[in-house]
C-alpha cells in the first residue's frame, strides 16, 4: 500500500501514527541524532497495540498488573517516548520530548528503566529487550499461580528488530520461552529488511517465522502498516497457547525519501526531508506540534485500562488482609527483613557449632534450604548446572507448563538468557530471582549483568567454581580474570566468602539489596568454618574485617577473601610461631568496605605493616589496598594468578601457581 | 540397535570404536574426573569420519590443506586423544591418555589448542566451536579463491552438543554460515537427548533440524550408532551447497548402566561399571590396552591424508617460487614487516604533517587503508556498524557466496559469533582478522575474546566508540569498566591511542603479534594530532613515553590514554602557566609500559611528583601507576568515571562528570 492509499483507508488511525512519527522526526531533529526510522516504521503497529490491546493506565504507571510494553529495539527510543506522552504520561511531557538526548532529561537516547513510568526495562544493547521479557512472562505466570488471576493476569509485548534478532541472546530467550509455553507473551518483530550495514540479507537470510515455530512458538503475520490487519494477528495471537511471534511487514523511515535504506535508519535531521515527509503525511502543524483532538484520542486509549485497574484494586480490597499485605510488600521490592535476618541467624548457628568443612557452594546451599522457605520471591535456577551450583532447594518445585508454581527454572545451557530473564523477572516485581553457572561464564552474561547494574535490579548471581580451585576442567573453566571483571563494574556488590557464616551473611545483603546486584563467587573445594561468632550482627556488611589479630607486635596484615582466607590463616600460624605478628583480613566485599568511612578503613588496614593480598584472580583491584598507605609508606605484595590456569588437580594448582601459605610467609619476610 | 546388535554387524568397526570408548573410561576413571559419555556416545560417528571422511596426516599435523575436525562439546576431550592417540599423533602418546587432567600433560581437561597437534582450537566454553568453525570455513573459502584450489581446497568438520545449540553463540554461527553458503563446513549434532540437568527437554523443545534449515542450511540424519548409516549420510552431506547438519541420534555413555541418563554425562569412575561396560562391548584387554590389530588399523586411516598432502607438496613445488613463499610466509603467521612498517612509516608522516583533527577511528581507517593494500593476509569486519568502527577499505571487496575473494566480512549483529569466527579464521591460518563493534559491546563478545587470548591467537579487535565521548546514545552503549575488563585479562594488549600517529603505531604492533589478541580502543571525536614526530621508532610500543616534559621543576605527572590526552595536554599548558611544572605521559598502553624494564618504568613514572591519571573509565587498574611510588611517598589523584554514564552531547558530559583540564588543574594543586 502506498502512502496516499494508507492515508485515505483509515484516516483516524493514520494521523495518530503520524503523531508519533512527527514527533520523532522532530526530536531527531532538535538533538540532531537519534534513530528516526523504527519508530516511522512501527509506528502503526504500535498505535493499534496501544488503542486495542495493550492494557495500560498512564495515571498508574507501576500498577501491578498492568500489561508490559518492552521496546527491544532501543534505538527506536522516540516510538515509547511518543507513546508516552501521546497518551499521557505524567513523567514525559512535551518539554521533555524536546529535550531528547539532552543531560538530565527523562528521554534518554535509549530508553532507561528508572526514567519514566512506562519504561519496563532498559533497552539498546540489542536482544536484551526481548530477553527480559522472558522474565517478566515467567514472573507473570507464576505470580498467577500462586496469588491467583484475580491479583496477577496480564500479557507482556515486545517489539524486536532485526537486530534483536540476530543476537544470540534472542535465540536463547525464544526457545526458553517455546520450552515454557509462555502464551502471555507476545513479541513483534519489525520485518522492514535493513540495518546499519545496508539489507539485512548481505548478512542473514535466516527464515525468522519458521525459526520461532522450530522453537514452539506460534506465528503470525501482518501487513504493519495496515491497522486492520494489524488488528487481526493481534487478535489470533493472544488466543495462542504458545508464545507467538507477528511478523509486521514495514517499511522503515516511512514516507520519507530515506524509506527502505540504512539511512533512514539513523537520525534524519535534513530540514527538507523532513518537511517533504511531513507533507507526504498530511501534517501540517509546525514542529513538536499535535493537534489536540489527535491527542484526546490518544490519552483516550489509557480509558480501558484505567477501569481495568480499579476492578483489580476493587478486587484486591477484597480479599483476606494478609493477601493485601503479602501483595503490597512483594511489590514494593522490600523482602520480609525479619524472617529473612531469623533464617540467616539460624544457618550461621549451627555452621558455627558444626564447624563443617564445606565448600562454599554447599554452603550456599544450605543458606538456601533455610531461606527459601521463608522468602515468598525467590525463584532460583542454574543455566544446566544445577548440581554444581547447588541452587535448588527441596521446597521449590520446577516452573513449567505443567506447575506455574514452581520456583526452580531449568534455565538450560543459556547463561546469557538466563540473567537477561532474571533482569525481566525483577523489573516486573514480586519476585526475587537468583540463578547459577560457573564464575567463568559470568562471560557468556556479562551484557545482562552490566544491565543489571545499570537498571538496579537487586538479582543475585550465584557463581561456583570460582578460581583454579575447581582444578581439572582447566583454564576455560577457571576464572581468573572475572572477579575483577565483577568489581570494576558500578553498582555491583561482589561477595567472596571464606566460610558458611560469611556465605549465610552475604545472602543476607544480597536480598536485601533494593537497587544493586550480587555476585557470589563461590568454591568448589572444601573450606573449613573460620568464623567462630554467629551473633546477630553482619561483619561481611562492613565489607572487610579483622578476622584474626596479631598476637605480637603487627608486622604483617594478610588479606584474603573466599577459599584463599584459609591460606592467610596458615601463614599467619607460621609467621606468628617467628614471631612476626599477623593480622588477617577477611574480604568478602571490596565495594562494601570501600563504602565505609575512612576511619574505619584505616582501622582494619593501618599504615606501617607489610600488606599482602592473597586471591587465586589477578591483582587488578587490590592495589588500591595493597599501595594505598595513607601517608606512612610500606612494602605490598599480592599472591594470585598472573596467567591463566591449567588442567590439574587443585592441590598441583594452588602449589604451581605459588598461592599457597609457604609462599606468602616467604614473601612476608622478605618485605619485613 | 542393542549393542550386541551392533556387535555383530559391523565387528571391525566396533572394535574400532570401543577402543575409543575403553580409553574414555580407563582415562577418566584414572583421573577421577571428567566426560565419559559424549565420547562413549560418538564413537561411531568420529570413527566413520576418521575412517572414511577426514583429510588428515598425523606426521604432519599442521599441513596448510589438511580437513579441520573441531570438538565443539569439549567436555567430550577424551573423544579428541583418543583419535590422536589411536591415529598416531606424535604428541599424544598411551602416556598422556594415562596422565589424562594432570599438571603439564597435553591432555588437559578440555582440549588446548597448541597442546597438541590435531588439536584445532580450545574448546570446553559451549558453542565456541561451532562458531569458531564458520571462521575456520570462510577462511579456507577465501583463501582457496584468492590462492587457488591447488594450495586450498579442504573441509571443516565439527561435533556440536545439545549445549553448543542452546548457546545462542550458535545461532549467530548458524546464521552467518547458511547466509555465506560455506559448503565446506559439516557440523555432526550429537543428539543423545540429555544434558547435565536431565532430559533436554526439561529446558528445550526446539527442532533443531528445522531451525538449521530455516537459516539455509542442508539438513542430514543418521542412525549415529550405525557405521553404514554415519558413512552414507556423510558421503550425501559431502554434495551440499550449502553448510550440512547431520543429526546423530545416539546414546549418550553407550552400553553403560548409565547410559541415556544425566549421570553418563560426567564421570563413569566406579570399577564395576566399567567392567561391567567393558565386558559387554567385548572387550577384553587390561586399562589402556590397545590390541595391535586394532591399533593398525587406526593407524591406517592416515594413508589417504598422507596421500594427499604429498600430493598437495608436490602441486605447490611445481608453483613459481614467489607463490611457494607467500603460502610458506602465510602459514608461518608472520606479516610482511616491512610493507607494514613502510605502509605506518607513510601514514605517521602525512599525519604530523596535516596535523589534522580527527577521532582515532578515523584514523584507524587511514592506516587500515594504507595497510590493507600491502598485507595480504588481513580480513576486516563489523558486526553491522561498519561506517562507525571505519573497517572498511575500498580494495578489501566483500565476502559472500558471489565473492569468494572478498576480505570483508558484514558480519550482522553478531558480535560474538564475529569474535568466534575470527578466532577460527586465525586459528586456521592465512589470514589475520580484525573486526569492529562499539567499545560497550566486547560485553557481548567477551566469551570469544577471552579465548583469544587463553589461545593466543592475534585478532585484532576494533572497539570503536570508546567512552562517554559517543555522547548521546547513553550510558548503554559507553563503555566505562571496559578498559579494565580488557586489561583485567592475561595475554591480551589494549590500546588505547591518543592521535593518528599512536594509532598507527599501535596498529603496526596489532599486526605483528603472533600470539596476542589486541584491544583498539578508538574515539567516536574529533582529537588533536599530539605527536610531533614521524620517525621509525614506534613509541607505542613501550606502553607509555614523555609526550610533554615539564618546563619548570617537575611537580606534577600527567598520565592520560586516548582522548584524555588532549585534557592532560591542555591542563600542563595551565599549570606551566602557573609555574607548576607538569609532564605529560601519554600511555596508549598498559600491558607493554608494565613489561618494560623497571628502569624505563622509573624514568617515566619518577617518584616525588604529584601524579594524576586521566582516562574516561574506572579507576581499576590505574592504582598501579598512581600509588606504586617506588619509596618516595607522594599525592595521586585520578580524574575519570565513577559510575555508568548518560545521555547527553559529548561535551556536557565530560564537564558533567568532572572529565576536564579545569577539573585536572584543580586536584593537581589540591595535591601539591
Amino acid at each position: 500500500m502506498d502512502i496516499q492509499t494508507l492515508r485515505t483507508r483509515h484516516p483516524d488511525h493514520w494521523m495518530r501514527a503520524a503523531a508519533i512519527r512527527t514527533l520523532t522526526l522532530d526530536a531527531v531533529a532538535a538533538a540532531n541524532s537519534g534513530h528516526s526510522g523504527m519508530p516511522m516504521g512501527m509506528a502503526d503497529v504500535a498505535t493499534v497495540l496501544f488503542e486495542k490491546h495493550l492494557r495500560f493506565d498512564p495515571k498508574a504507571p507501576n500498577w501491578p498488573d498492568r500489561d508490559r510494553f518492552i521496546l527491544s529495539a532501543g534505538h527506536g527510543s522516540m516510538l515509547i517516548y511518543s507513546l508516552l506522552y501521546l497518551t499521557g504520561y505524567e513523567d514525559i511531557t512535551l518539554d521533555q520530548i524536546k529535550g531528547f538526548r539532552q543531560w538530565g532529561m527523562r528521554t534518554a537516547g535509549h530508553p532507561e528503566f528508572g526514567h519514566a513510568g512506562g519504561i519496563e526495562t532498559t533497552t539498546g544493547p540489542l536482544g536484551q529487550g526481548i530477553a527480559n521479557s522472558v522474565g517478566f512472562a515467567i514472573a507473570e505466570a507464576n505470580l498467577r499461580a500462586r496469588l491467583g488471576a484475580k491479583v496477577m493476569n496480564h500479557r507482556t509485548w515486545v517489539i524486536a528488530g532485526d537486530g534483536c534478532l540476530m543476537e544470540g541472546v534472542s535465540q536463547e530467550a525464544i526457545a526458553l520461552a517455546g520450552k515454557q509455553q509462555l502464551s502471555n507473551l507476545t513479541v513483534f518483530w519489525d520485518d522492514n529488511g535493513i540495518t546499519i550495514d545496508g539489507k539485512v540479507s548481505i548478512a542473514d537470510v535466516t527464515d525468522q517465522k519458521m525459526r520461532f515455530l522450530a522453537s514452539g512458538w506460534a506465528v503470525f503475520e501482518c501487513d504493519g502498516h495496515d491497522p486492520e490487519d494489524i488488528d487481526r494477528a493481534i487478535t489470533a495471537a493472544k488466543k495462542s497457547d504458545k508464545p507467538q511471534l507477528i511478523a509486521c511487514k514495514t517499511h522503515i523511515a516511512l514516507g520519507s525519501s530515506a524509506q527502505d535504506t540504512s539511512k533512514g535508519h539513523g537520525a534524519l535531521t535534513d530540514a527538507k526531508l523532513i518537511a517533504d515527509t511531513k507533507a507526504a503525511y498530511g501534517w501540517t502543524g509546525g514542529p513538536f506540534e499535535i493537534p489536540a483532538a489527535i491527542k484526546a484520542q490518544w490519552e483516550a486509549f489509557g480509558v480501558r485500562g484505567a477501569e481495568a485497574r480499579a476492578a483489580w484494586e476493587a478486587n484486591l480490597a477484597a480479599m483476606p488482609a494478609a493477601r493485601q499485605k503479602l501483595v503490597a510488600r512483594l511489590f514494593s521490592g522490600a523482602v520480609d527483613e525479619r524472617a529473612l535476618a531469623r533464617a540467616i541467624l539460624g544457618v550461621k548457628k549451627a555452621a558455627v557449632e558444626a564447624k563443617a568443612k564445606i565448600a562454599t557452594r554447599s554452603a550456599s546451599e544450605k543458606v538456601l534450604t533455610a531461606v527459601n522457605p521463608v522468602v515468598f520471591e525467590t525463584i532460583g535456577g542454574s543455566a544446566d548446572l544445577t548440581g554444581s551450583n547447588n541452587t535448588k532447594t527441596p521446597d521449590l518445585g520446577v516452573f513449567s507448563p505443567e506447575d506455574r508454581k514452581g520456583r526452580y527454572v531449568y534455565y538450560g545451557i543459556r547463561e546469557h538468557g538466563m540473567a537477561a530473564a532474571m533482569n525481566g523477572m525483577a523489573l516486573h516485581g514480586g519476585v526475587r530471582p537468583y540463578g547459577g553457572t560457573f564464575m567463568c561464564f559470568t562471560d557468556y552474561a556479562r551484557p545482562s549483568m552490566r544491565l543489571s547494574a545499570l537498571m538496579g535490579v537487586p538479582v543475585v548471581y550465584v557463581m561456583t567454581h570460582d578460581s583454579i580451585g575447581l582444578g581439572e576442567d582447566g583454564p576455560t573453566h577457571q576464572p581468573v580474570e572475572h572477579l575483577a571483571i565483577s568489581r570494576s563494574t558500578p553498582n555491583t556488590l561482589v561477595f567472596r566468602p571464606c566460610d558458611l557464616v560469611e556465605t549465610a551473611e552475604a545472602w543476607q545483603i544480597a536480598l536485601s539489596q533494593k537497587s544493586t546486584p550480587s555476585v557470589l563467587a563461590l568454591s568448589r573445594q572444601n573450606l573449613p568454618t573460620l568464623r567462630t561468632d554467629a551473633g546477630a550482627v553482619n561483619k561481611v556488611a562492613k565489607g572487610a574485617y579483622v578476622l584474626a589479630e596479631a598476637e605480637g607486635k603487627r608486622q604483617v596484615i594478610l588479606m584474603a577473601t573466599g577459599s584463599e582466607v584459609e591460606i592467610a590463616m596458615k601463614a599467619k600460624a607460621t609467621l606468628e610461631a617467628e614471631g612476626i605478628g599477623t593480622r588477617v583480613v577477611s574480604m568478602p566485599s571490596m565495594e562494601l568496605f570501600a563504602a565505609q568511612d575512612e576511619a574505619y578503613r584505616k582501622r582494619i588496614l593501618p599504615p606501617g605493616s607489610v600488606r599482602i593480598a592473597i586471591e587465586a584472580g589477578v591483582r587488578q583491584g587490590w592495589d588500591r589496598w595493597l599501595l594505598g598507605q595513607g601517608g606512612r609508606e610500606a612494602k605490598a605484595g599480592f599472591v594470585g594468578m598472573k596467567s591463566f590456569g591449567a588442567s590439574a588437580p587443585i592441590d598441583r594448582l594452588y602449589k604451581e601457581f605459588g598461592i599457597t601459605a609457604e609462599d606468602t610467609v616467604a614473601l612476608a619476610k622478605s618485605l619485613i
